[in-house]
């Protein structure tokens, strides 16, 4: 058994980590941190979860790491680089943060405006796609989280730069997520009233995320790659679905596809033709990719389908903390998804 | 043409009187105020309604109402009885908050906590369920519009009281409401993520409108009467359905509702046996009123529906004005309900 | 390892079920059946549980029953007690369907209208309300599933009669509950444009579910019980909220539901005064059952929240399943609810 | 008073027109077709129009068209051209099939399968775009409505092509549509448990609105244009949000869509740099467009939103109708949209 502390647990990332957790054979939580509820009971800020026996909210400056393995950090951006700088050596650690997915600090500096205060950890952490950075992932003290838009992006188109099947310079990513992305923070435009029955892009050709487009797109393709990227919100709570225009042959990309993703646990391929739906995976940490001709060739669309809140970010960091922990990849993840 | 005033105008029932106002043939928007949004175009704050040509958000001490006809006062409560108290005589005024609701000063301290600041006002206040008070509102200047859940259980249970044909001790309004009715302000509980796909009750024998479901229950039986009464709050944005549990005879509450509402050009009666749903009365000013037996003798269920913004708010409002300003009851609201 | 069938696999209940053995340790799925889908692939109908490696869809009549141990049937009211009747013996069956639910062979016929086909073995099947037939389950070859609102209402009620603390003649449920209720046949009042946005009472007082709480009631009363019943459809996929006004003592109440359910490991009783969420019980076995007093002394109300595909069925089908199986009652069963 | 005729009334589209007529100062309701719910009243069909005075449900053939000036047809495509065919020669008409939108006839038939039935007529038929064919429609018999799909892509996009400031080779349209646009009939895939919290591409490169897109792009760049098409399936009842990616200066593409329709009644495109919101648009007759720069100099996003029911087919059926009857063309269409 593995000793687990979630930092800034009162967010959904922090509550999604706790779901996938109570039904995990190998993790325990030893700690949950949340600065402003502190001292409250799990199940009165989360009652979907009153039923689990849990450590009361706590104030970070609380908590013993002696015996603690893992550390899930979903504290907001800014703050967490500032906490994990803090963190005992021996502890390992699975960001849910921005902080510490750019390699290069110029781009931090760009994209999240204002210096990083842990320079040397940044150095050493590693991007957490588990499907790319396994191996690193293993050994790293310091594991980064994707962004979950990103993570919907990278996993399908990823693949195709390594094969050179597609032109780097066409690349359009069209994507709507839920609102659990948006985090539980009260906001006037999350509002039921002001979300549903309805649809609208927003932060468009400026969404952050495009930092990891590019640094992992350019590494992938040899050279710098720039995508157009436009998100959208939906009117539902979970799942990202990613739309992707590429230039390429459709039937070479889904074989490239397929041969990439055959043996993952987590990644499914549809049969050339098909295209995923948010609903399918909802709640699980599956991610369906599908991939259909245009009418006019040398195009197509490829389509991406995740969870946001679980293979898009905390089934992800659980994903990964298994692989540090030398637990089986998959365990505690296997959870089929929900629906209707 | 009548001059118009809206006082409060970023709030949900703001918007609503303006987008009934944009149809209405004899009312014209002179000034529209918002405090903390004063100097925005109201359609940066209500895009929906960015077609029309309206002046921009004031501060309240802005207007000039020297050639003002009336003012819909849409502001919160308590704030809402120091402005009107202020406003020139001349100016008539339909408030949408609860300020001017209930007759009895300790009624109000008891519910509302804090005393009345504008004591004689609210002597003179009428209460706005256009259906009983019409003649009252003709003559008013200040019309204290009803809340939104109480004006959903006067409508069919006050004709039953009348009438002397259900037992006043046992009246159980059981209702559930859409969540715009908790107004635009940034709040956890509101958000999307929290209210989409769920059901649950809230103020349960606490909520505020009980004071006024008290006082014209109290008034229409001669006698005090207390009904228990549970809200709820639906996953969706507009509408309010009341299921009532009522004893007595279920053709005679059917037909006294029939005797009651057969002219009233609102308020709908369904045939014997139907009941109706708040989707179709979304966004328009009707109320559809429907009476079950149950299988047990003596007992049946009231139904009542209408859309929280319009005939619960803002509709009901301009009914109200219309009266005040010698103009036909129902110009500019024969809007039809927006299905689907 | 135990083999499982289930026959009607095509429907909301069915995936629910293939969803929850997914990661049940003991159940291995041997057949699916689906009669006008037979030959399709699980993952083609159910594209959610592609990633499962599950036997093709079949007819009944394909199947070898020799080494099953066990068959959850969820056919339609009628079909059900024909296809039961010719399961060989060894087989243990949990039926999900309405057909022997109701002991009187005549409140069958006066509910679901026609004589039943299996009239010796409704003598034998055991009523599947976990917490009050927990024994009688155990021995049972025949468990029949509870109706999803019928169990919403009896988990909270039954103790109160059992105890007798509540007046039996002045039961009032009000019930709302979620759409996938109504199964995955296409029905013009279960489309997205008919159901979201809106709220309405449908089968007021005459729903089936009505002989249940009869049947359950009276004996737990020890005398003939007729309750107020009135359901309403939720535009929301899962969840029953059941609000139920009774006359009583609300401390006793509570008192009474946490001595009867506080060694259950479903169902939990809220603290006193606070009242359940269907949104904080979705996609699981759990139910919340929670008390608040009216103002008015001797009254209160009960509210009860589940899933009613878990809980409500598929979940209580395998619970039912696993003491029939000689497993732990809650193996596979504990997955935490899905929030937001 | 003009006199009106609905054939097909008892979809969606046909219940949009009675909405819509039921405010129009010039247009009188003389029948309602509806075959299979003939005799029926239409408040039943359409619960929220029943305190509408309106004509019951009959045959086509039970009509008398004598005295009729107009019909609105609402039937289903190929239906459509067998009823039209037969209407007397009096009577102008909109047809808000697919019928009569494509001008070549090998061309309907590759999408639409099957021979044209009235070919003549359809060589007179003008395409229903009013911001385009203006002056056709005025003097038309047969107006043939476009697919809301199409209307909500050529809006933005035919003043671009006609100004010559982006490449015809370089269009993306991927757009999200709510589901009322799948009409009434009842479909496992519209069914709110299959459709909610959830989104997912369909008709990927083969939708037929593809065929409107070729037609009027290739007439405005003056040579064949080809576009990429991916329309998605929105959780939502109402609005088409279309994102166009195109290759073109977006100053240019702003002014050139403010120059085209700065006098339009219905047509707003917003400040540079913004994007519309389907919600601002709902139950309205208004298009909303926006521009905004790709990071990547020489493209850019061009948005469009609309309310498919509304402007994208009976509030464009109405507008088209008041030309071809020489009324105002906004005569009932400036409802404001309905938010929240």
């Amino acid at each position: 058994m593995t000793n687990i502390v979630i930092l800034g647990a009162s967010g959904y990332t922090g509550a999604e980590l706790v779901r996938l957790i109570a039904t995990h054979p190998e993790m325990t939580i030893k700690a949950l941190s949340a600065d402003r509820k502190a001292g409250k009971s799990y199940g009165v800020v989360f009652p979907h979860l009153r039923h689990l026996d849990l450590p009361t909210l706590c104030k970070i400056e609380e908590i013993d790491f002696t015996d603690i393995d893992l550390v899930f950090c979903a504290l907001p951006h800014a703050t967490s680089q500032r906490v994990i700088l803090k963190l005992p050596e021996h502890v390992k650690i699975v960001d849910l943060s921005a902080d510490f997915r750019l390699r290069d600090a110029d781009e931090y500096k760009k994209w999240y405006g204002g210096d990083h205060a842990a320079l040397e950890l940044q150095k050493t952490a590693v991007y957490g796609l588990t499907e790319y950075y396994r191996d690193d992932i293993k050994a790293a003290r310091l594991v980064a989280g994707t962004g979950c838009n990103a993570a919907t992006g990278l996993l399908p188109i990823l693949p195709l730069l390594h094969a050179g099947i597609i032109d780097p310079d066409e690349i359009i990513i069209d994507l709507a997520t839920g609102v659990s992305g948006a985090g539980r923070g009260a906001k006037e435009g999350m509002l039921h009233s002001e979300v549903s029955e309805g649809f609208h892009a927003y932060a468009i050709a400026s969404h952050r995320h495009l930092a990891e487009f590019d640094q992992e797109f350019s590494l992938a393709a040899g050279r710098p790659v720039e995508v157009t990227f436009t998100p959208h919100l939906l009117p539902q709570n979970r799942g990202i679905l990613a739309t992707i225009y590429v230039r390429g042959e459709a039937e070479a990309i889904h074989a490239a596809l397929v041969a990439k993703y055959s043996d993952e646990p987590f990644v499914y391929v549809l049969p050339f033709g098909e295209a995923p739906a948010t609903r399918h995976v909802r709640g699980s940490n599956y991610c369906h990719i599908g991939v259909v001709a245009d009418r006019r060739s040398g195009r197509a669309m490829v389509f991406s389908a995740l969870d946001n809140l679980t293979k898009g970010s905390s089934g992800q960091a659980i994903q990964n903390a298994n692989l540090m922990l030398g637990l089986p990849e998959t365990m505690g993840l296997e959870l089929a998804p929900l629906f209707p």
